[in-house]
């Protein structure tokens, strides 16, 4: 057991020091070049998938259920055999969805873009809106608050427990503000924590009383099926049917795809939500597209069959990226535990492990990284406007990197984050 | 050689009408179920691609001249390959292009909302404005007039001539009036009509002087290689390149398309324009969208090498189209050349063939059509808001269905034209 940084004497942390920075200097000159900063498959991961792209064979079928084909023009929402997919990935009934095509953050940036234009089921264009809000659970996903930012949307930061956002919260918020138009959330792995929102929370979302009718809750299910271990999954309680039940059918947009199933670049995406929502966006969809990529939904029906063929294809997703999560998670248990400069979160799947470093040391310590060829996520991403006000969180993308490479690259890290911390207790003696 | 109708006795008229009731009841009987109405490839030109869908094999690079994994996230406006083809699709230079996904009308929806919501090149947003105009050279294409429609854009009527179109009014509109923010063009093998701007019109089009400084041709070149005949193709007058020597590098956005090159749902499509233009697009596509699907541009890459394939492969096209466009109007011509009730348009390539009945009948003649089993496109869906002022214009869409079945309809669509034509003259009498 290592002794707390802040247990240590002035002249014990510049000692430290001393010896943190010469292991730095030689760190620095072996010139690495390696880059934790993006929830990006690797090649290995790829690779399991190259038979993928030789499904469709010249005898192939290319006829839905319903008797198109999946070459022409038609199915604006998709073929049917791709909405029980996708619904089935998130445990919904198939009608409650649309598939698109390979970004699931292209629907969620339409949906906003189409309120902003035309509101929301009859609501007043948001453009035409004084201020417009959103909750922002944090930490969280740099692309969500890009999104918002883009469109002038007030965010407003909403801390993140192991349960989920902070309820009490979110309830005043939307609640009591009309102005309070959507939340993102990432409910399953959340990015970046690995957090999964319980029951009592999905629940409590369920019961809100918008003050806006047009209030939406943006339940981005990134990772819904993207477990890294077979025996200790987290489960998401359904949020559409809970919904429902309140009395609040129309309240959720939820968002999944497979871009960490097949291809980053290649894979499909869908809508879920209710009926009345689905039928004003497939109003907007048919002036605004010709309709999905549908070659490409088949690729994935023929592929894996049905749920269970991808969900037992995810189990070999996660043989390979357990390890990268368990040896970066061995480094930050061996090198730090004790020393009360930072904490870590183990999540039992998504991409991303979340480093909370001292207050203030951030930005320092991914600066030294860099510096020293390891590029992480930029320090501040994981909240809105770039801007982490206690300067704590760091994202830590593990997938990318060969196991050899995140050893090095966690062990640079470790030493960064101790030399930083030890810099930040000295000023502060 | 016939007699015009417009000369006949009303007793040789309703002598007429009552044998050609008798012809159309016998066809009513027939229980025709025939579309003519939309632009799609038939199956057998879909099936000439089969082997398009197995190019990808398993020991495929799978990487691009420049190192990207195809598989993966990255290169938000294509891959270099695909840059390279759709370029020479228009004959402008690759770094004038960005590849997105399957559907150009997506673009071209995205270029006009991107615009509503925050501008062009720092100008005002246009939903901030109390009017915006578009220029609407008519017959033209539904979709375009859908999404300026959708967006409240009051649209314009300008007639087409053979040339393009009427080129004195789109000079005093666009010069004198700062609300007209655009003009749809589909610049060769114009839909419905088939006519090819001349050069003329091109130079006009450059050296207009907008009085709207985010004044942009929307040039939609739907049918840039989709000749029907080897030696006799039209040439269209590359605009880009004469926008830039009038000093109006920024004024044209230009969409292609590989829709009915490959397949109309699994194309690749593509946005050329100037690099300011192209440069702020993209500052919001890094928002929007992690990136059009690269595995499909490297399958047409794959499949066609250059832009000489490509051409070789719409000769193929244009093999199965032309019988078929050859076959109306060879059915047109026998029963319609003399008659002074309708003319119609012979193109050398594109998807359709324009019909101009006399004033006031389309309608009828579309629904006549209709009741008796034929679908064509619907009378007034070639104008803005479905209005054809005429009410002549018909759209006529020869390459879905089979010789067999268009000969068969289009015999009785020249018989909903001449009954309604005589009864259009009987009233008139």
């Amino acid at each position: 057991m290592m002794k707390a940084y802040r247990e240590l004497s002035e002249n014990e942390l510049l000692a430290l020091k001393e010896d943190l920075n010469k292991q730095y200097e030689e760190a620095k000159a072996k010139g690495l070049k390696l880059d934790m900063s993006r929830g990006k498959p690797s090649p290995s991961q790829l690779d399991m998938e190259r038979d993928f792209l030789e499904i469709i064979r010249s005898d192939t079928n290319l006829k839905t259920s319903s008797g198109v084909d999946c070459r022409n023009y038609g199915l604006l929402d998709g073929i049917p055999e791709a909405k029980k997919l996708m619904a089935d990935m998130i445990g919904v009934s198939e009608d409650m969805i649309i598939v698109f095509g390979n970004s699931s953050l292209n629907i969620m940036y339409d949906t906003v873009a189409r309120s902003m234009l035309f509101g929301v089921l009859g609501s007043t264009p948001w453009c035409k809106l004084d201020k417009v809000k959103f909750l922002c659970p944090v930490p969280g996903y740099d692309r969500h608050f890009a999104i918002t930012e883009q469109f002038g949307i007030e965010m407003i930061n909403i801390p993140m427990t192991c349960d989920g956002p902070d309820m009490d919260l979110v309830e005043k918020y939307v609640n009591e503000d009309p102005a309070v138009k959507g939340i993102w959330c990432v409910p399953k792995y959340s990015n970046p924590q690995g957090y999964t929102y319980s029951d009592e929370t999905v629940r409590r979302f369920a019961a809100l009383k918008p003050a806006a009718e047009d209030f939406r809750i943006y339940w981005d299910n990134a990772y819904a099926i993207h477990d890294l271990y077979e025996d200790r999954s987290d489960q998401l309680l359904e949020i559409l049917g809970e919904c429902e039940k309140m009395g609040n059918a129309d309240m959720v947009y939820e968002f999944v795809s497979t871009s960490k199933v097949t291809f980053p670049g290649s894979g499909i995406s869908a809508l879920a939500s209710s009926k009345a929502n689905l039928d004003s966006i497939k109003n907007t969809m048919t002036i605004q597209t010709i309709g999905p990529d549908k070659l490409n939904q088949l690729r994935h029906v023929l592929y894996f069959k049905d749920i269970d063929g991808m969900k037992a294809h995810m189990m070999k997703h996660a043989a390979i990226m357990r390890p990268k999560f368990e040896a970066i998670e061995e480094v930050l248990l061996r090198e730090l535990d004790g020393l009360e400069i930072g904490s870590w979160t183990k999540p039992n799947g998504g991409y991303f492990i979340s480093f909370e470093a001292m207050e203030g040391c951030a930005k320092e310590i991914v600066s030294r990284c860099k510096d020293a060829g390891v590029v992480l996520t930029g320090a501040g991403a994981t909240y809105p406007y770039k801007n982490d006000p206690k300067d704590s969180n760091i994202r830590i993308a593990p997938t990318f990197p060969s196991e050899e490479e995140l050893s090095i690259a966690t062990d640079l890290f470790v030493l960064c984050v101790k030399l930083v911390s030890v810099e930040k207790l000295l000023q502060n003696k």
